[in-house]
């Protein structure tokens, strides 16, 4: 934030390539910085003027006399490091380049922007964009940017990738009288980013809620702490695009950015506690919503009509999304008996009936305001022939004033004769919504943020001391002077229990005597199983015996293997034959690993065995900054969880010790960024305890 | 229709309780029919007065020298059976009641409905209401209402349960010129429902949509029939409320209507082809869309915009919706090249940036139209300096005359620069929206509705001669007789196999002689299970042995049961024991079957076995109608589906033997609405047939 003062509290301002012609960027950037009210020092740069829109302008920025905050740059793209270079030499700490020409026309482009981006290194120099739209700020006043429109004032902070976005976003919200606080056009993102902003934004006053639209995150992790820390201050909403196959392959085609899976996107959002919108829609109604409203304290939702189907249709809503209608104290039950007709309906969805006026409307409306058991508010109102919509708008306005912590929302069922009451509650920060689902929607955004923001989306560390690094290294050594990627089962086996994490003792013999031998250490009954990195389907080409009780079934099974092996696969020579522990029955889970390019390695838990494919029981966490608390709720997320309470009669598994194997697997991952692929299938887990009976580890050098 | 011509085409009106008191019901009536421009004759009736609106007012009906057609009532509700005897005595055959104040009101109300609707029968009075809105027509043209708002003209026809948001859709829908052919005020339904207008309105010359909000289904066997007949000719989007447990509440003490659950109504809506809104802007997005659109021949959607951003957002919302980017010809693509700067983007989304004008709009524009590769197109404008939203909108109308087959659709992204281009798409029947997503869910929308229409939702009938009903009206004879609700599962082997239901043989046995000879007869290894419905679970009390290879082991296992089930349960006397065979294993499977009080018995598919409650694998069809292809499409749904193909190397299941025994089971249950209950569970599916290993039956008396 210290970073940023000058881009954000700027004191003066210099536009480089700044022109006289109307209609030419460096024409409306001056118009627009004049027009916004901006109250320091504007220096326009252009050697050939010597005066633009009444300022005066200077030849280079080196002949400017006084000191300067903020540049903002619009020479054609070649120009643009040696422009920097004198920003650096006056002792400019903040610019915008506006103009386009950099990464994302291609390798040429993307060289120049290198070139840019060393310039800025060399002075300290901040820079926003290059190839953006600007920045605009409502309460310094400054438009830097080229937007024809500059927004009205209000708390709500909105970021995006897209600038054509951004300029569609100030015409509309403008004509639907929604206010801004700070706009900036992320460009591509050379050196200041969407975490830059939201850092900065996450102790800025003026702003009460955070849009972003983003099409990829620069650095995941980065990303993540700092929209974490903002989430738990005020809500972070983005719209991520590129969710999709076509999505993705139209970013990368747009401004070269490399989309991380959406999975990660997902979970990374939901870990950071940040409110991921669906569409434009729900981006919006989102931000006006958190805008104009306090948020709810609970999920209780009152609900107060003139007609019962769009009460019913919302109720629907109210349900579908997650809340919850509020159930009424006795007193509000007797206070809306006294005030309404006895053909209305006293219980949520409260009707007042078709012929309620203003002052019925207000009692009703007042009396679930008072009542604990409610925590947010929707008031329908349909035309009837005496419905009096600017009258009862005034005492929503009214009554929000006297009980200002609980949120009210409408929805004014209508269009000529409903549009002066509707106007009046918008101006005064009530939601409007033509149908009553958006209201609901809204709602639940805002509870689905209280709730997450409660919980605190604490990035954690868990301390383990019992682990052997060295261990591990030196596995890995003896994997890699071997030349394989793949390892054993039994090389795999040693790892984990390095982590501690209780793996199925396994061990690799070369001779039937040896196969026996270790047989005795293990106990009976044991497993064996041919061991290559080559064999996948061991099953298949006769390479397991299970279940062998003494020497000679043992000695007997490692010789069918090798025959079985010979047979089937005459090519491969099978590193010998792995000796398990045969493990009792348990519930089967698997817990897997897979690395995302942004957001690192994501831990999969579910249900294991040879299902996994088919029931897709898993759910998904990063493995950063995974505690304890996300490992339990990451477990109660899947269909597993049932079973490991104890289904039907069964006895529960031992969750404490699932959950610390969790984390010791979701340390090995983080600690050894070579792991590319990690796969226990299955995990047995047990009333006391669990084992991991088949570990697959696959390792990048 | 045919009995409905007098309500559509009325000659002739009365308004029975007619009023010169402004603002009185009686008076809102005559002056709606007179302003909506109702061509014929106008009869005001009332008692006191000699003249309402500048119309001669009669005494009573019997007074009225013409022959009239529809008759439009409110009087107060004690009057109508009179008015209504009065309207058949002068040969009325179709009137609305508008008075409330019957069924929705309670006990005493139902008995008034009641009464008139026996005047109704007695002299073949069709009755719309009551307690409802009324009629509107724009094409006849009249207005039966009191409607403060009288639609624009249109080929949309709305029904609605609710009066309240009929008059907020007149209402909004004026704001944003959609029109509506004719608008129906189900009220109460005591006659006329919504499968009557349905009914009536798909064979209509003047409706090309036809649109349903309802908060039930009167007559589910009827509204299914006519539904699915109705939506081969034209798409039926319906908006059903009281989803929720909560809707549920809400709609029964608004309408007293019992509202079914929720499942049955998403699948009768499926299998009669409706299309279902989950909000009310979707369903009005969709009528608007079918509305003024022609429908996509398939589901490939072409984007054409100036803003690379919005471009992505459309291209996730095509792919999230099911819905495939178009892949452009050859040629397509050099034309494209030819019209674009070299930063455009030739590819789906298609980039004319942001210097785009009008002209090269139109070329991106046409030659996607050209293109047989794309099935419907969505044109993004963003506000940049040069944009020209008017002339844009121009272009797009253009080019939609010339190529009127494609259906085209437009987000405008923007408020007051925007609005004059939107207002001008809006008129030229174009959809313009403010965000790109509703757009995309327009056309899956359509897309479904075609895909649905294209397969027939055929409401079939599976024929079956190889069935023996006496001998399942004898079996459930006896299980009545014996004061029974739960069939033993010997018996319930006997109905399926009286089916052609290949059920595992399961004999009841007394003594452990009788078993060991009943063992000898089905052949070894036999299962002997404990019979008696009493107890639920008969492993946990000892009640089950299975494997027995020879008699020896069948006379202790029937011992030891018997001994069990004393031990455990000393009061329970069971019917003794039941000897089955012993099956191979197989893929397990569900079939179950639940009733619906609308719609009858539903028949679910799916994964079986001990898991089937936490698995939840299971897909649902109405029993009624089901045709051989529909069970394969329920099958196909289920990850059960995925193991009958041959999961991981196994052998397929016997497909064909599975949906012969699913449509046996339908047959079932639609034979003996007795069978309130019924689950296989499991049975084993084999490469060569199935074997139902576990049937339960509950019939109720």
């Amino acid at each position: 934030m210290a970073d940023l003062a000058s881009l954000f509290h700027p004191k003066s301002v210099a536009i480089v390539g700044a022109s006289k012609t109307d209609g030419e960027i460096g024409n409306i950037l001056v118009k627009n910085v004049l027009a916004s009210g901006f109250k320091g020092s504007i220096f326009p740069i252009n050697s050939r003027e010597s005066e633009i829109e009444g300022l005066p302008c200077f030849a280079s920025l080196l002949e400017v006399p006084e000191k300067m905050d903020l540049g903002v740059i619009c020479v054609p793209a070649k120009h643009c490091p040696e422009v920097v270079d004198e920003c650096g030499r006056v002792g400019i700490k903040t610019i915008v380049v506006i103009t386009p020409g950099f990464k994302e026309i291609g390798p040429e482009g993307l060289e120049l922007e290198k070139k840019l981006l060393a310039v800025c290194h060399k002075y300290g120099i901040r820079l926003v964009g290059p190839n953006c739209v600007g920045l605009m700020d409502t309460h310094i006043p400054i438009s830097a940017s080229y937007s024809a429109v500059f927004p009205l004032k209000g708390d709500i902070a909105f970021i995006s990738q897209s600038g054509a976005m951004l300029v569609s976003i100030m015409d509309w919200s403008k004509s639907i009288g929604l206010g801004f606080s700070r706009v900036i056009s992320l460009g591509n993102k050379a050196d200041l980013d969407e975490a830059a902003f939201i850092e900065a934004l996450a102790d800025d006053p003026f702003t009460r809620v955070i849009l972003c639209y983003i099409e990829d995150v620069q650095n995941g992790r980065h990303f993540l702490d700092v929209a974490a820390r903002t989430s738990r201050k005020k809500p972070v909403i983005v719209l991520k695009s590129g969710t999709s196959q076509a999505g993705a392959l139209a970013a990368s085609s747009h401004t070269g950015a490399l989309a991380g899976s959406d999975l990660a996107y997902q979970i990374a959002f939901k870990q950071a506690g940040i409110l991921r919108a669906n569409s434009m829609t729900e981006l919006f109604d989102l931000a006006l919503s958190f805008s104009y409203q306090p948020i709810p304290q609970g999920d209780r939702v009152a609900v107060v009509t003139n007609a019962g189907g769009p009460g019913i249709v919302t109720a629907d809503a109210i349900e579908n999304s997650g809340l919850t209608m509020a159930r009424f104290e006795k007193e509000t039950l007797e206070v809306l008996r006294s005030h309404l007709p006895a053909e209305g309906n006293i219980y949520n969805p409260v009707d007042v009936l078709g012929d309620a006026r203003a002052d019925r409307y207000a009692a009703a409306l007042e009396s679930v305001l008072k009542d604990p058991n409610v925590d947010s508010i929707v008031v329908l109102v349909c035309p009837t022939a005496v419905t009096d919509p600017e009258n009862i708008a005034q005492k929503i306005i009214d009554l929000h004033g006297k009980y200002p912590d609980k949120p009210i929302f409408s929805a004014y069922m209508g269009g000529g004769v409903l549009a002066e009451g509707a106007k009046k509650l918008a101006q005064a920060r009530i939601p409007v919504f033509t149908f009553p689902e958006p209201t609901v929607y809204s709602i639940a955004g805002m509870v689905s943020y209280a709730r997450t923001s409660a919980a605190g989306a604490e990035i954690g560390e868990i301390e383990l001391d019992d682990i052997d690094q060295n261990r591990v290294k030196a596995i890995f050594y003896d994997v890699f002077r071997d030349g394989r990627s793949v390892l054993l089962g039994s090389e795999a086996a040693a790892v984990a229990k390095a982590y501690g994490i209780s793996a199925v003792p396994v061990k690799l013999s070369v001779t039937p005597e040896e196969a026996v031998a270790l047989s005795e250490e293990i106990g009976y009954p044991v497993v064996l199983k041919v061991a290559s990195p080559k064999i996948m389907h061991k099953t298949d080409v006769g390479g397991v015996k299970i279940g062998l009780h003494n020497s000679e079934e043992v000695r007997n099974g490692f010789i069918e293997i090798m025959e079985n092996v010979q047979r089937y696969l005459p090519n491969v020579i099978p590193h010998g034959i792995e000796v398990g522990k045969m493990m009792p029955k348990g519930t089967e889970l698997i817990i897997g690993m897979t690395r995302d390019v942004q957001f690192g390695p994501l831990i999969a838990f579910g249900l294991g065995g040879v299902y996994v494919n088919l029931l897709k029981d898993v759910s998904f966490r990063l493995a950063r900054g995974l505690t304890r608390q996300e490992i339990q709720a990451m477990i109660t997320e899947t269909k597993a969880y049932t079973l490991l309470r104890g289904y039907r009669g069964e006895k529960p598994s031992d969750m404490f010790s699932i959950i610390d194997m969790v984390s010791r697997v979701a340390r090995l991952v983080l600690d050894f960024p070579e792991i590319s692929e990690m796969d226990i299938n299955p995990l047995l887990a047990y009333t006391d305890g669990y084992s991991a009976l088949d570990i697959k580890i696959t390792i990048n050098i």
